[in-house]
């Protein structure tokens, strides 16, 4: 569908990978951060009204949904250096493009990362550390899950969250569902781990918050760039001889 | 896809930005009033069963995915000053015709406010004062954020608002679903920012409801004009520029 | 769409009536009845995990959603007498075929009501009076509201319904996003007004669970015909002198 | 839409049931297993914050979404025996071919049952038995309901689910919806009946946790095989006779 329009300029494709980005964790982790617990008084009950987790995985699947339907024209919407190595893996995206991307994404994450900072300390009493939705594992995991399982769940998460781009963008598949299809396996892919990792399979997003959350985030950051990597890898390593099909919309070079 | 049809009257224009707007403040502002917080009893238990933040963002979001399917082939479903201000910078609004989309998004917002008022009123011991779902800030934000915060998140969920229109109706993305992505964009602002101002990005919705509130909310008011236009003006400024693509689907002038 | 197929049989016209009502009324009261209240216990707490009026609202958007892209090139997909009068005031249907939708979605929506009877009783301690997701006002309204906030209420959400309905199926708007639109539209009309009367706007789902349901609700049916019948009748004569457009997919006389 | 394409081989459609269904299992059971019932602090008071049944009938339905846009241009996107049973009554898939997407079905819902079990068992004090998201009656239904109850809201549900299925692909529905439609009605046939039986509806996911779970549930698995094929080979059965119609993509065989 981008055959009529001009080539894309390298400003575009960094403008949209920034923004989208930032979008990303400004909605995901924004949300984590400002609206995930909240209480009501209704007579003298205290009624929880805060989004929760299913706030939190709705959150994170809509800003790929709606940054996708906005800019996948321009880039192809990853907002994600998973996305990226694993679209660049799989023959979709030339290698050499690969660090505008990257590069783009990650302080597109960190300047969010910082507007969540400074929105939440407009609020008495607020404290980051701890409090940034940083991703983590063993005694940083929500629910107490070790490394192992940490490492499972987002290599096979990450893997699954590729093989659906590339099913969704392939050029078999119905046109214009892509950003719908990708933005809720993302919500999916929250749904079932925030309690394991916090969930990141995305490491611009675990990057943005993880120096302003301190407390351990830092020092595992290194888990949230390899896992995600590796199952990207894996996933479009094995795409092409298992379905055979190049993409309908192949990112411009 | 509007060619072959006749060019549209004003009074259809007037018609669906005063429908879509009262629709808008009926379902999200009346979700929040009537059903955000609700308990039921379960043997001895008391169960929460209203539907929160996430019930809120979810009908702010779907009051544009529905009226937006409905109308956006008449006046492209504004239903919100910062829209039309922000398509008009953008270029794809003519400035002429601002006033009678803000006039009919004004007063199609305030009747939805009083029919919630009315309705309201006839639940025993409804007291409208503090309770109509106004935005605010300072003592006044539901989580207690600062003015500066507010204007913050204000100013960037606007500025992001308008980016998605701008984009999702460029005629580069995939047509037909912009009011769905345009909608879920609106649930997803809400998700990050309703414990910060109440959410608005939005004057007419503010408007609606802050004198049926008192408590403070018309001496607010004026930060939820400047804000989202604000956001919307930088919006419209820049999106030619970055992206550089005119709308698929102008609006009839 | 329909141009090519043979013309509809009046049995495949009962049978896609019949069972999308039997699924709006299954899906929306059978949610209310069986999942909207549920404990869980983790270590010595007592958590809610039933789906609350949310969950309730996005079920009967469900039905309609699923129950339409299965049946619509059947029917239409009314599932409600208050749409099929409402078309058919708007001319879209004819008024000969009215009876035959309005039969078949009473019947269908009653054999509902009896399935959702029977599964229910087969709960210890079960008891149908009261718990049958009936609509109701005043000692009925779920949170107390008035009959005339009922009556408000109940018309002004059924002609936004008829509106949203005869807009998505406008000849101008997108093809294939009706049963999205339409169906988004009952959930967020349940979002805001479960509290009020339980939400009917649909004479067949408020006639399906009331004699089941006992407890007064026999006695307050009639304000669930009148109401949505009035709301679409209003919707149905005014879209048009407003909008002027007719409908992309005429029902088959 | 697959005309253009080669003739999938045998390997696709393997590959594309086992990791479909796989995903199912992981998204579905997973989430119920990790997410559904989580607590945090705030304050002094313990807050919920886990997904509930609301999360986990979301996932269930978004892993048909997401898989199916993924691959149903591979492989129609079963990931059921009872859907595949069901086409293949309603003449849809040759019998010849159903073996192979049972035993791929079972296969890839096993796998992730396995995963599951390695991933919660790196959580301190997590014990298998009785928490793997298993399906049950009598004893074993989640709110106590028979085994008459559970055999008739299982029935009928497979058999709205096939109906939806046949209808939503049969070439008079809009084409690209498809995937969107048969995941949302798996979202609702979860939000009507975890609490009756933890919902199957299909025998590969009731298969997939039985034996990790123990406590009755390896006892009671013939039900969750029984119903759900039960009801496919009804709506099978009726379609065509019903409405008349064939599959606008039929399964290549």
């Amino acid at each position: 569908m981008a055959d009529t329009s001009p080539a894309p300029r390298t400003l575009a494709v960094v403008a949209a990978e920034f923004i989208g980005t930032f979008w990303l964790v400004l909605g995901g982790c924004g949300t984590a951060v400002f609206a995930a617990v909240q209480v009501a008084q209704a007579d003298t009950l205290d009624i929880p009204v805060g989004v929760g987790y299913l706030g939190v995985a709705i959150a994170f699947g809509l800003t790929v949904v709606t940054g996708a339907y906005a800019v996948a024209h321009i880039s192809g919407a990853h907002f994600n250096p998973a996305v990226s190595v694993g679209a660049a893996v799989a023959g979709r995206l030339p290698w050499a493009q690969v660090p505008v991307y990257l590069i783009s994404q990650v302080i597109g994450g960190l300047v969010a990362g910082a507007v969540i900072f400074v929105v939440a300390s407009g609020k008495d009493g607020f404290s980051a550390t701890g409090n940034m939705a940083a991703n983590g594992y063993g005694a940083h995991s929500p629910d107490g899950y070790s490394l192992v399982s940490a490492l499972i769940i987002e290599i096979i998460l990450s893997a699954i969250f590729i093989w659906v781009i590339l099913g969704v963008t392939d050029r078999r598949a119905p046109a214009g569902f892509a950003p719908l299809g990708i933005g809720l396996t993302l919500t999916l892919i929250h749904l079932i781990s925030i309690p394991i990792t916090n969930t990141s399979v995305n490491p611009a997003r675990s990057t943005a918050v993880a120096f302003f959350n301190g407390d351990g985030a830092p020092g595992q950051l290194w888990m949230f760039w390899v896992a995600p990597l590796v199952g990207a890898a894996i996933a479009g390593v094995l795409y092409g001889p298992l379905f055979g099909e190049k993409s309908r919309t192949p990112v411009p070079a």
